[in-house]
């Protein structure tokens, strides 16, 4: 053993995945979501402090492998995320993630989180904020399009945020959807599994699409889609991967969150690279208009975006001492010298 | 507690820095150091499979905090480390680390290690590495002009891997020197502190400068150096921050890692951007000579490249069985049904 014991400053908090849901069931998922929200929303009026690297990706044939760094100035988080289609064949998630969260004045850590769970938390709560701006007034049914592990997330942050009380489920595959309503069941959710895309959107106010499939799909035709909708497109989010059919884009507000990334990433990778479109930033500072009038279509355009991982994470550490579900890791070498690291080495030889 | 225990898919093994100093122990300092630099040195022979991303930056007033990943196609790394000089009058480490290994064809990380005290032996096996190729041959003695964190590895390495035998020390702080000599003491070195860098070099056929001031110093002048003579370069090593005389640069043949990151970080930030310089990659494969001739003067001009690091965690991994030395973290969420995240939460949930 370490005789002394790690040092204070080779600490580092460690949320695990048991820890993480142990914090959801603490807060309450509905809860959490809201002050999920709270925290990309405070980071995303604060927009113009951030540093906006762009991600940096690892193609492979069998996908990518991401590094998404951020910083406010203060605090510097990243976040590692893969995205692996096949590998739910293998059992494995097709997205997993973990972030991290260090202070800027000595670049020593100060969070290591598990972020599979909390991504599918983050990226609910923010389609829910852009919808509180976004959404007809009055809006209480929503379909959801593509019922797999992001579904119940966006349903249950609909609920908590945007007044909604009743969800339209449907996905090519109809397990997906038992699924999802059995999720949803107790919930206080009104779930109605359907048996087409069309059925799901029958008197839906807000539209969901949240499919898989790696490939430019048309999950939603022009006609499918009447006036005055919301459309939260949340699965066209990398390169060759769209769900929405081009001429709803045309006919549509597109509020994204960074247009240079969500141009490469996005649904609007179908249109021009001049085409207008508002970063939900300047919505929630009042610099520009969310939705207008009753008949205009709005669509958030979510490709997700490492300012999102950072107030996650952030929101995170602010409840590692309301929770306490966390453990230290010993990460980092902390010999009483600095400059005396070998001496560190030595004094843990065994005799 | 998770009723089943986390499943063996969201298990990632987790290198603490006590796991480290006993991995260190149970192999020997020696022994581990030769190891590995037998994995760069296989790394830098497949050195153009190698995706070689520049690394990621975020700087600050106080310093900068770096992501450096990198793939052979199979296997994915990164290296998250900070750089902060006033970090150390705070009692912390001016460089802190820590790395992540993954498999490429699923994304999943297969490690987490610390990397403070493993990147302090990588960067002295890349040294000693270097110094096989290009040391005058028989060279016994190095100086080493700097005595902080790095200045024990570099003696230890240079003794396991490049038959030095005898150690002159010169530091502008005594205790530094001090320090060092004390902890090279039963290390098998003959040891001499010395008074000035002049003292140091003297009878030296290799000069080793670690120093870690942050600025343009000049910690050679042209006339200490004559021919024969191998310069391993340490400390010059980010933007702004050189030890040698730039006319030490003009007599010497220069050796690099990654020339597109050495004319930005190393000692040649001093030349032109043409000047000629060989990547030691080419050495090691017999494509570009080593040391051609006694009186040439040498200078590996080391900043520390991605690829070191991928090797060094590669190293790591395969010693996990051998040693036993970490512990499993819950990092992935793992539901039974990939689609079914949120199902595993509801699972969870305390009743």
């Amino acid at each position: 053993m370490n005789p002394r014991g790690p040092g204070l400053l080779s600490l580092v908090p460690f949320v695990s995945v048991d820890h993480m849901m142990r914090i959801v069931w603490d807060i309450g998922v509905e809860r959490m979501l809201v002050e999920l929200a709270a925290y990309i929303e405070e980071d995303f009026r604060r927009w113009e402090l951030f540093d906006k690297t762009p991600r940096i990706a690892a193609h492979s044939a069998e996908g990518v492998i991401e590094l998404m760094p951020t910083s406010d100035g203060a605090t510097y988080g990243f976040k590692y995320v893969n995205g692996h289609p096949k590998n739910a064949a293998a059992g494995r998630q097709t997205v997993t993630a973990f972030g991290v969260l260090s202070h800027v004045d000595s670049g020593y850590p100060m969070l290591i989180s598990e972020m599979t769970i909390l991504t599918a938390l983050r990226t609910a709560a923010m389609s829910a904020l852009a919808a509180r701006a976004l959404a007809p007034p009055g809006a209480r049914t929503m379909a959801i399009v593509g019922n797999g592990a992001q579904c119940e997330f966006q349903a249950v942050a609909f609920k908590a945020l945007a007044g909604v009380e009743a969800v339209r489920l449907y996905d090519v595959d109809p397990r997906a959807t038992r699924k999802a309503a059995a999720n949803l069941k107790g919930s206080g959710l009104d779930i109605a599994a359907c048996g087409s895309s069309e059925e799901a959107i029958l008197g839906a106010q807000i539209v969901t699409t949240c499919t898989a499939d790696k490939r430019n799909a048309t999950i939603l035709t022009d006609n499918m889609i009447g006036p005055g909708v919301h459309l939260n497109a949340i699965g066209g989010d990398c390169p060759g991967k769209t769900e929405l059919h081009r001429d709803i884009l045309l006919r549509s507000d597109i509020f994204v969150e960074y247009a240079p990334q969500t141009r490469i990433e996005g649904e609007i990778q179908q249109l021009d690279a001049a085409h207008p479109v508002t970063e939900l930033w300047q919505v929630l500072t009042g610099e520009a208009p969310g939705r207008r009038d009753a008949r205009q279509i709005t669509l958030f355009d979510g490709v997700g975006f490492a300012i999102e991982d950072f107030s996650a994470l952030r929101y995170i550490r602010d409840q590692l001492d309301r929770t306490g579900h966390f453990v230290h890791l010993d990460l980092l070498a902390d010999p009483d010298d600095p400059r005396d690291l070998y001496g560190m080495l030595l004094r843990h030889r065994p005799r």
